[in-house]
């Protein structure tokens, strides 16, 4: 099917664009009463993540509702783990818990790496087929997946933590354990990448939600390593690469086999083209909490920032997800600025 | 009192030092079984900091265990709002609530500023008192208070937050009200730190745990702002700013009056020396993870970072405070390492 709108596809290849294509990571989300109708018609989220024809309903309601550049299909990065054998529950207002966990050789039973993705993740293409289906090439759709040391933090610790300090003591006691779990978590995503461009998605982005709770050099042996496999077995579409916090490795990212490089808020833009250079497209970055402020404020704020881009090689987002307490009016008056900037570089 | 060991407040001002001087943020507190024993005779943690000599007594437990070349008061940052009208709960495994929370001008009047700090915090000073005459000289005694920001945060947040985004949404939607709350804070603070060196502090620390929430241009107009005014008000004892995940400010607060700048264990010592520049101090930075590991691994590592000094200008700590469940005999591998080590700079 031929798409209506490619801009970010254009922006992210560093091909000519006519404006900046913009988009928000979790626009498909709490921010919309009408994703909340739908989630609250269902038993829990992963009730949505699972069925596929309601995954798509959600994916789509940002394009027809703030009118975004790119649709990313809802789901979450830990069904990954769980298709290896470590069932997750998202437990209300906390956050997602793993009820086993793995902390030696002999669990890496839970880790496993030979099974069909289809059999298990067939709930996720399947709603990418129905969702470019539906979308009839109104806008692209991004496919994701975490990135081997996120998806790693979850296996181990098996919650959200302030320190992780769980996951990272395995790599100083057992880095051959931590090795041979990144090595297996690696196979399985490009794997699942892999299904999720056979079943459309027309680029992917690998979050690393995780990667700046640790040192560069740390970062580089357990995180971009094995981004740097995925990166090099992704070849099909424009890969984009979302490493947050990780201010020191961000050079050494954009070397990889990738089109885009995400900037957290505290990445100043301009320091960080510097480091890049201008041959990968930069996506972010505005401080989502501008979004609380008046219309007035979102729009000089967003203006202002888009001032600063001296390049086209720019996707617009926000420097992380929407917060859920966001009015989608601000969401709106965000979107409408970015599409009515007019480059001058 | 004469000091026996002055070597951190030399290294602090720049002086001549033999070595480099050795202590762990946190190195007052669960590491110890010794301070278990005195936390578990209590009702809660806060009885422990509000009871001067016990505080002093946990104070001074690292000193006679570990060996470290100062102490640091037993304390919490959240004395400072407590003090100015907010009371704080230390929930178990979760961390402080604040019943009552700032969001309005309305509400300003739980923030006081014009009251005895004797008065309402007289037993941190007093358990300062206890702990330099028990210390009889051995050690300096290092005081501190959170930075304005931190401290905001968790009087409009009421908790801790992964994105702060309460605290960070007044920045936007009432900066007024933002800037006059961070600057009765910032009185209260500076008396207070004014009071802890009439105490016998010898050196002052200000933690600024969510400086790294901020994005540079928000962090100068709300974080750095405000510490500037305390940096230029102590003028008696050394000064050192720890402002975590604030990667992009740093060349920044080293112009401050201040004598030492704390890093992270994101933070490479070596760019950030070429940053700062050789007239302030830079304090840390060990993964506090790499002391899960063996005792060869802490000893190899910590030579490692300390092989990368180009300087003498350095206090050694860990990145973040030391994990609650680290042996102490890894604690103790890292400062005899540290001891033992030759400058050759």
């Amino acid at each position: 099917m031929e798409l209506k709108n490619d801009l970010i596809l254009r922006a992210a290849k560093g091909e000519s664009v006519e404006r900046y294509p913009v988009w928000l990571m979790r626009q498909a989300g709490r921010i919309l009463p009408e994703y909340r109708a739908v989630r609250n018609s269902l038993s829990g989220f992963k009730e949505l993540v699972e069925t596929p024809e309601l995954a798509a309903e959600v994916t789509i309601q940002p394009v027809d509702l703030l009118d975004v550049d790119a649709a990313i299909i809802f789901s979450d990065i830990l069904v990954v783990p769980e298709a290896m054998g470590l069932t997750y529950e998202m437990v209300e207002k906390k956050g997602p818990w793993f009820p086993k966990t793995i902390s030696s050789a002999e669990e890496l039973k839970f880790a496993e790496v030979d099974f069909d993705i289809e059999d298990r993740l067939g709930y996720v293409t399947e709603a990418i087929r129905i969702t470019n289906k539906e979308l009839s090439g109104r806008v692209p759709l991004i496919g994701f997946a975490g990135a081997p040391w996120t998806i790693f933090c979850y296996m181990t610790e098996g919650q959200g933590s302030k320190t992780f300090s769980v996951a990272r003591k395995i790599l100083y006691t057992d880095p051959a354990l931590a090795h041979e779990l990144l090595d297996r978590i690696t196979n399985v995503t490009i794997a699942y990448l892999k299904a999720q461009i056979k079943a459309g998605a027309h680029m992917l982005q690998i979050f690393d939600s995780w990667a700046g709770i640790l040192g560069k050099e740390q970062y580089s042996e357990f995180g971009i390593r094995y981004i740097e496999k995925i990166a090099n077995a992704i070849t099909e579409v424009p890969l984009t690469i979302f490493s947050k916090g990780a201010f020191y490795s961000i050079a050494d990212l954009a070397k990889l086999n990738c089109n885009t490089i995400g900037l957290d808020w505290q990445m100043d833009p301009v320091s960080f083209r510097n480091e890049i250079g201008e041959s990968r497209t930069i996506q972010g970055n505005l401080d989502p909490a501008v979004l609380y402020g008046s219309h007035e404020s979102v729009e000089d704020l967003t203006n202002k920032m888009l001032d600063t881009f001296k390049s086209r090689r720019h996707i617009v987002n926000l420097g992380h997800g929407v917060y859920p307490d966001i009015d989608p009016e601000k969401v709106r008056t965000f979107i409408k600025t970015v599409k009515s900037y007019e480059i001058n570089c």
